[in-house]
């Protein structure tokens, strides 16, 4: 279903970007689990536009109402609903727009797909904003395993040409995936911000945009989880980040560059270290075979630049099939990486709780 | 499910790889399709082990016997169901080495997932072989796509860092597909084919293994096929291609460098010629918000070098808990690229098919 | 998944009795379909408490906000997602009893299953009340249907032992399910409203209540819709249906009675009038084979009485496990079969559109 | 999907009656579960005509051929596949009258659903012999309940208007669900089968057919099971029980009576025996709201008199759209109830195995 995930546990996600409101159900969540709303709008508040110029100067609250499956401070294990109110709407600045096809934008292939009857403001349904109840139905979930001892983090890997370090796939640890999320601008290295923080300045300046890479890994998570085939940790952690829009690649343990290797460089000698079986490197990202080795779980995810630049772009109106000069207005990401980091942890997660749930323990 | 996909047709994966057989059902797909058994044997040939040295040494006849959902040569619209008896298995091959861990292997991970009950031998159900039924799968589904105009493609775009010439992301046409599959060894370019095979050679006689890209891409499916957020073609696609084992990525379109570009640069402007909508440039790989916009649709995905290489390695027996050293005896290939060119088609047939099928005309 | 459906559409539904809101995301709904929303108020209202003795006391205003799906008055195609604020809350009423298990309720199963962490105020998410959103889904799913010369309707059968008139399973029309719909008392004859409302106040008078059946018709639903074994007809349409509380059997046709007749008896015999094969009876109910065979479809869903009376009732402490004397207050209905008519209905309307949108189209 | 149950297990059935072979995939399976396979032959054997005169007189053989997910005498916990080879065609018998549409049976409405390209050979994919790996699923799973202590068992409730003893919803025990299952013919009462095989032979002399109830219960299945709304017990037990042909209605508990009872006569009063919760009758039939009591589960299916019968029939030829008399010759079941008692038997046990293994535990 276009917007459902069913796994272990079933999100439903719903709402357009100037609409009403947007949200988000989950349902098949265990009972009895407390939820700290402290902690969920904290990391929703990480997802929330930056006033420091690296994203939209738009003001999204994004505080989410819970409706249900909460009580008493704790799951009720029958669906939860949060809904997020839209307030801060500007639709004027699209209406002019809205049969033209904004290049790397879905409104074209939305307009084909929903027969012109789609919500076309802002991008309707295909609007990042549709991130924010996915990380709340992402937060919720991380509650839930960091109980169970597994913690999820991520930062920006590279935005264009600027790499952070990365996580060091054997030894990373909770601690330091922690320790990324206090940051204002999710990396590793202060070098890298300050580079980072430039191209982007730069790109919004020359009325641009740029890309990047999320890396995010998840430690703790048991050895022996998920399945071969088509329900394997890869399946579903890649299926849950492609949900996010922008996302055009995903690799797993050192993923592309695997190919360029011998399988006697690739392959991850096994050892025993204080009884426990684990691997001296990391190549394989903590899945082999879509299940779990209890190895860091490590991937990337491909982000690209921000579609929506205030250059003029040529297109076309898809309503009278004749090429227009489009000119966009509004109040846009010159980076949407930063703001993405949570929303890929919020995806990676959900595949991590689901896969747990789904494991047949009877 | 662990080997079961639900979209618009159902998928149904089994067997182990020296068990009595493996083989797939398909449900949902439409009736009164035509279906050539040639066409289908051609296919999976493609996926069979080469005489050429870039492969094991197993015959792998594999020939799919019917057992139902074909009548009078066409599809009936009820469950199509294909088995594939295992004849040539040499188990005693593996015998010895049951426990011990081959590193880059499920073996580790399939004993725990499976409580130690899952057959080890050759891999059981993670084994290669279980993409045999995947190739038959997608080789029913691309008949089906193609009576409606629609042909997938894969080559080798490379294996180590020999590189082949990429698809022609705009204008690469049918016939440039089928052409590949003509050839034995499946690249565009004669000289990378000789280098390849020259890396393949070499990696086996120094008992090694070597990785590599398939390119796939697709032409003649419909604009405006797909949705947004977790039921679109690139969470299709990539939830069907993580099926084949030693996949560790996917990118689609111009993928991970669409992260080191400008928006300016990535942004694809559209344009009218002869009155149909199309970008100039295809850096968005055919899919926008999820959804097929025309242009063909392009992916490449990386496989990790053979895990199985004859040189002794380091490893655990993970049933003592103990450090081994291990060999790996039996036949393997150096390099599963060129047979995994098909599985990659396979995936992508039954992955748009499963699109187009779901979306909602009533 | 708990309170999903998961089928041509999906339907996600959410919500506790005494919590902040009910309601429910429909996915994959055709786009741009006229959404009448007086019509949808109108379906709501037949669900709604009466003022006539026949219902509980309590006002529930139900009245469903649209928070997404829905643009410029047409289904936009990606989720619609309505909630009802819950305003009317005694939960004083329950706190007293919430760990004694009400008789025929769900209190003790439901503190198993959850944990005991499941709200327990008013029945939580077992309560009738989430048959609103239910009700608000089949009334956009009628909407759709009924463009493509689609009705449906129900009728309450019987009340205890009070019987009305059946639906004719041959001619009945679509103009005679519409007339049922306008009558405060959803019956075909007077007498039997006459009968059955005082057999409704026998049994509030004597703190009781009664049970009985829902008879539901469709007409003009195509043939050849539906599938054999698992995801026919009467399957998905039996799996809705047991999602209303208090349902404890459907039947088909002629259902149970067919089991006491001979083959020559219950046999429809096929017949062309006017160029279309049609049957001469109806024993059949409309579906063959779990497809549709252009005869109305008829079921008929058993209530059982409304689990809360008054009367004092045997009962046990369920954290305590001791035997415990149960009072219920609170205000109830004696008899829920005259709210459940078009519960009954929503059911059959998404099992339908969902049947629908599932046939193979391409 | 059509012939596909996707729970906590997925069952992919598959075949037609008179194509090569008929079968089922099994996937999810737990692992390591010890499958007797004497037992499941045992269970299949109950499914085969009789040769008694109260079924068909073909020879159905119906050995399984597992060709996959069991290794070494158990589950692997990866998809378990088994086959039946078809044997005994009598193709012939069914050539003449493949358009002409036998009444009650889906010849003309799987002619519009399948656009006649539909296996017409016995019914092909609608034929009861699809029951027959079914019942191979549903004696699988039975181990696994088995040794989780649970037992299901079913018997004749009722042939046309001769009635068998019922179980008792209360004491009922996996002693007496075992006892009726080693009779020749399952009642319970010696009275009612002497009674019933005579209703059987006068209908197979008159060349007609009896239809029929069965009722099944479960016993030690653990309280606290199953979801309310969608994903309930009765919900996936009905979805399963349709599946079986013939079957047009089910009622769970005291099911259509309790619609004719006061709340006062039909709630079960809850008691403590020895520490334990119980009800002291099981009007519920073991179910409440969606979740399992503790108490036996308990429903009853009515199964419609066999369609095929010898008498001449008037019917129409779909494909000329006139009409016909129709005579079926081939061998016939004058009564499917016998033979359908394994079949909701093994419903049941997927259903209630599926359940199990959805109960979200982490």
């Amino acid at each position: 279903m276009s917007s459902s995930y069913n796994g272990g546990i079933n999100i439903s996600l719903f709402g357009e970007s100037h609409g009403k409101g947007i949200g988000v159900v989950l349902d098949n969540l265990p009972a009895g689990e407390e939820i700290d709303l402290d902690k969920i709008a904290a990391f929703m508040a990480r997802r929330a536009p930056k006033k420091d110029g690296t994203s939209t100067t738009r003001s999204e609250k994004d505080v989410p109402e819970i409706l249900s499956g909460i009580y008493e401070g704790k799951t009720t294990g029958t669906p939860l609903a949060a809904v997020i109110f839209n307030t801060d709407q500007h639709s004027g600045d699209y209406g002019n727009i809205s049969h033209i096809a904004r290049p790397a934008h879905a409104d074209y292939t939305g307009f084909l797909r929903y027969k012109g009857a789609n919500d076309p403001r802002g991008g309707g349904h295909f609007s990042g904003r549709i991130t924010a109840p996915l990380c709340f139905a992402g937060a919720v979930c991380a509650q839930i395993l960091e109980r169970r001892g597994i913690t999820v983090g991520a930062h920006i890997k590279s935005i264009k040409n600027v790499c952070d370090e990365s996580f060091d796939p054997v030894n990373v640890t909770a601690k330091q995936l922690e320790s990324v999320k206090t940051r204002a601008f999710p990396v590793i290295s202060d070098t890298a911000e300050t580079q980072m923080r430039e191209v982007i300045a730069n790109a919004r300046e020359n009325l641009d945009s740029v890309g990047g890479i999320v890396e995010c890994a998840a430690v703790g998570f048991p050895a022996g989880i998920g399945s071969p085939m088509l329900d394997g940790l890869e399946n579903i952690i890649s299926q849950l980040v492609f949900a996010i829009p922008a996302v055009k690649g995903i690799e797993f343990g050192n993923g592309f560059s695997c190919a360029e290797l011998f399988g006697s460089e690739n392959n991850d000698d096994f050892t025993v270290i204080n009884g426990e079986i684990l691997t001296k490197t990391n190549n394989h990202g903590g899945i082999l075979g879509g299940i779990s080795s209890g190895m860091p779980i490590i991937f990337r995810a491909a982000f690209k630049p921000t579609p929506s630049i205030s250059r003029p772009q040529n297109s076309v109106d898809f309503k009278e099939n004749v090429q227009r000069l489009l000119a966009i207005k509004g109040r846009h990401d010159p980076c949407v990486v930063p703001r993405a980091v949570p929303c890929v942890e919020a995806a990676m997660n959900i595949a991590l709780l689901s896969a747990l749930l789904r494991d047949p323990k009877i």
